[in-house]
């Protein structure tokens, strides 16, 4: 029996402590991986603040290891599909027996029947090294992304969003008289990690794309805004923005219910709004009969989007594998903080210009 | 030259009054049709309350001729599609050059330059007779809906709607294991004339079907509502409800915003909420961080629906054939009362346990 | 135990054998069905033929009860679902574990390992009675469809072609620009009872209908036809049909090579074409590298299409039943003969002028 | 009036010669695109030799300038959107007034009335410049890509064909039960330009991906597949391929009958067989009853796919820079061949070993 050092929590009571756990906890899944980052993000935040009252321990334990954003590094393997030295992405979401989770799909799942590994009762990967299957695993096929790959969980949100986009937009023609989205615009509110990831996919769908946040941001972020093409909006004093154009598409990553009402009368025809961002502390908004109105005229549609399947974790791969070539560094300056096991207080303090805050547990072998 | 009786009015002022106007204004379009009669709705009473701020009167015109919801007869035609005689429904929303518009899909026109008869820059259907090209009537072939299919029209809306639910619910499975809708819910929020006819499309689709309203309704519409099998609860008494089971579809015509969040609450996964109602002096309503939170966590989408397109029109007429054969009786008894043109008070007062409340312009010839 | 009578047969081996056989099979089932009526279809001549290879027997049994068109009616049951009294259609294809036969779509098997009841390893409903799960039952409302009703299993094919169809369409406009199907042309090749059913629901779609054969039909079948709006045509004297435009949709029920590419370069643009009929002793065709590029250059797709699911079903139920009201007496109509279980010589001599011959198994209790 | 360099036919007869023509013809189109390289493809040489019946001058001319691959740079220009010294590739097709054409997607015309650069009734881009208007330019952003965007016009036809699939896929689930098409198996039928570019994307949608011949490919070619993962099978040796497995995915660039149903048989449930390749001379091809068979018990879908839209050449040329970056060289060893307009026989005589014979027009300014 061996002893790891991981980050346990104790939900959905508060506090995080990196501690000796048993190693060979689910140890029959037959391929063990080395932690080499893991990413943090509000989700994390939540547990460790003792908000995510949903976050509960695995079934026979009373902790629960944090951490749902990983890449590792396959150590052995009783799989032919995995070997030795591979660089692999575990998959957070583990399907129940609902329809949706029976087709790969339980980021939709229909009855709550799932569960998230470092979130509803399963271990996450803030650990030196875990168990998992081979379909719980995705392969990363290039090393150069040993540690930018660590950002392919946020980003399958992402790419999970603008199917989501796809298929409701389907309502109506999206685009414009010559089959684009040239000329249809993209908000993105917020100027955290998943709020840059959408709209770098925002500008890969051919959007003006508009990246919005009540204060201004620091120019090493602006810079990477305009290598992707994306304007940042501060609408602190852009009190008006957009003034000479409707929204085609917005994303909140905010959960601000007041934000999110305020740029909707901004929507424009068959607009689609997409709800990603959560804040359980968010102050309370005012929606009127009018804003109401607006939706209904305009054939509006809102989507509430959440997680994502294993072709999104593929997906989101490739972009961090054609962005790494095409935006030389970009990638890498997502990366704003690298942190020891032991330096926990980064769950309660949020470091100064943080776009992604990761845990190094291992070096790539 | 001849003057006919019509209802006029002068949006966004208010008011209307029954007068002579011209006759053969719009002549040219060939067909002239007897108006037979013509629905009225909360639009036909908001423009004449001057509430409809975006409602105008036609190019070159001081007036509008009022209505939208209509079946008349053809007297004269010099198109070979419709003969002396023959029913029809005439469309209400009239193409700009957008991509949708171009595809015979004006209700989901991308910038707003349509025209609506009644509504926004065309004369409507409240008048002896009119004048209309082929393109813009849906032929009637049973002459015993010459009275029902009047509310061909409000019904299109309906049809659209589930349209909308189709294409946006393909986003994840919504139906059961089996592939059907057996055990999924709908609610309707509201009571008038398209609650009931967003109830009975609702039973076509194999839903558990819930119309609510937060006072109870009289027996015969509870009859009516029994004989499609829809249910009907008054939430002032049955505040809690649904107590034991989640929402799969919302349908709101009330367009009240509290009411909307209320329920909103009650969406299960995968919920598709469809905004129809509006109401410009409904009080506003609080949107709170946790409904925002609701929404995101359960992949729910929430789309705006407005008015609908020629194939809704014709789905709308067959759904009356049907319903007037399988359900006999109930089609006729959702007009509730049958006015002349000069009782223009109706429009001021509205009817106690109205539905739809119609005029009656010319006998069927 | 008690003995019962029922048609068997040795599939893939020829013969069908009115024969005693244990009634209590698949007694654990739970609900006990009287059959009322079973429909005889080419499926059924085919493996009394010997000529359907894939057709095997229930595993531990040495033959196979025939029959998968069924109404019967429920004699007893362990479920709240049902209960004495209620007619109901049982399905005829059960799952198995591919993503298909997971969410319910058994009809499109993704790895072959579905059953059939009647063809392939499952009794099927050619007996006096038989067990079965509520969740292999469909509910028939309406007594008066007692008889009409065993035409389900037909119609709940088409119904789901048309699923298919409006999939596929969905790869370009396929309306008019108008939005709708008018002026677009539907052909149906065949002439037997699936080709009237397509023919039917053709027509609800809003095509201009043809039924094409190669010799005449009998002035019965011309009635019906002209009951629903659909033209029939004898390609053997009208051989350039259709002359002066392309077929939007074409359906083939005969499942002859020759004839579905003579047709097919009667396709227009966008065209969709969907593949039904089955035959296995049908002539080799030649399809040449003119026929390649009309597919190509016209954006053409051919799609193959078999069996339904469970809400197939529901929906032809209704279609039954709004036909029953809309067209008084065609459905009763398109039952041709109806036989006792103990001529068999039904099962290889048709019989002059059939539509669809069924056996009665028990009276309407 | 100035003279330019020119490659002229005259459709649809034979032959091709380099001439001096009018250089100002289409000046008030107002953006002067001076030409890079053009690309000859099947449809070129089939002009030229008199083969493509369909084809026809310009109203108004008596010739038609050949070609529509091609890459251009902005000479002078009248519009903000581009300026000089900007790289473009031009659309091909224009539309007419169809509901496809009217929302860009003239590559789906419902009525043949679109036309095509060098082709049908419009003048190509083999001439020393041309003029456009901005609408029917695509933006080239990177300088490097001034040679291999000439493959954005055959790579365009691959990314519609592609849409195509999505969309016909989604009758039923296409994916395994993760969600992905790990595990499928894609051919692609030939080994010329269009073969490559198809097997390519098939790697990016994930499939286990061959290429086909009846003979071999020479190592180059083999070692271009094997940088993107694709296996090249010689099936006059390997005559049963695939022998265990089915194809998900069939794609055919050879237009030959027999070879496309020798694969079909090899298609497995739920297979899309897309058709590409046009082959006027190909021999004729049987098709049996089996064959028909086949189709319809397997739910396959066989799509004819014809040119693309504007959006699809916008993601060809993404897709370009991306394999630019990912697969170094291996767009510019698709370019087997670099010509001079003057050197007209290589319409005739097909280069050995030729992927894309392209001719050089001007230098890069």
């Amino acid at each position: 029996m061996s002893q790891i050092g991981a980050l346990i929590t104790h939900p959905p009571s508060e506090g995080v402590e990196f501690a000796r756990i048993e190693g060979e906890i689910g140890k029959d899944k037959g391929i063990k991986v080395r932690t080499l980052y893991t990413g943090i993000c509000g989700t994390d935040r939540g547990i460790v603040r003792g908000a995510l009252k949903f976050a509960y321990d695995p079934s026979g334990f009373d902790f629960q290891v944090l951490g749902h954003e990983c890449i590792g590094q396959v150590e052995s393997s009783n799989s032919d599909i995995f070997k030795k030295g591979d660089l692999v992405v575990p998959l957070v979401r583990r399907p129940g027996d609902c329809p949706n989770c029976r087709i790969g799909r339980p980021d939709n799942c229909s009855d709550g029947n799932k569960h998230e590994a470092g979130i509803t009762g399963l271990h996450g990967f803030m650990r030196e090294y875990f168990y998992e299957e081979a379909k719980n695993l995705v392969p990363v096929k290039n090393k150069d992304l040993a540690k930018i790959a660590v950002l392919t969980e946020p980003l399958k949100n992402v790419v999970k969003a603008f199917e989501v986009f796809e298929k409701v937009s389907s309502r109506s023609i999206f685009q414009n008289e010559f089959s684009t989205n040239e000329g249809k615009n993209a908000l993105i509110i917020g100027s955290a990690n998943e709020a840059f990831l959408y709209s770098f996919v925002a500008r890969e769908y051919g959007f003006e794309t508009y990246m919005a946040n009540r204060h201004p941001i620091e120019d090493s972020k602006l810079e990477m805004c305009a290598n992707f093409g994306v304007k940042f909006v501060d609408y602190s004093k852009d009190v008006n923005f957009p003034t000479n154009f409707g929204l085609d598409l917005i994303i909140d990553t905010s959960g601000d219910p007041s934000t999110i009402v305020r740029f909707l009368r901004k929507a424009t025809y068959n607009a689609v709004v997409i709800l990603f961002g959560t804040n359980g502390r968010a102050p309370d908004g005012v929606i009127t009969g009018a804003d109401i109105d607006w939706i209904v005229e305009r054939n509006i549609t809102i989507c509430g989007s959440v997680d994502a399947a294993r072709i999104h974790y593929e997906k989101a791969l490739d972009l961090i594998q054609k962005w790494h070539l095409a935006h030389p560094g970009v990638m890498d300056r997502m990366i704003t903080g690298i942190f020891k096991p032991e330096e926990t207080n980064i769950f309660t303090v949020k470091p100064t210009g943080e776009i992604k805050s990761v845990i190094k547990w291992n070096e790539l072998g």
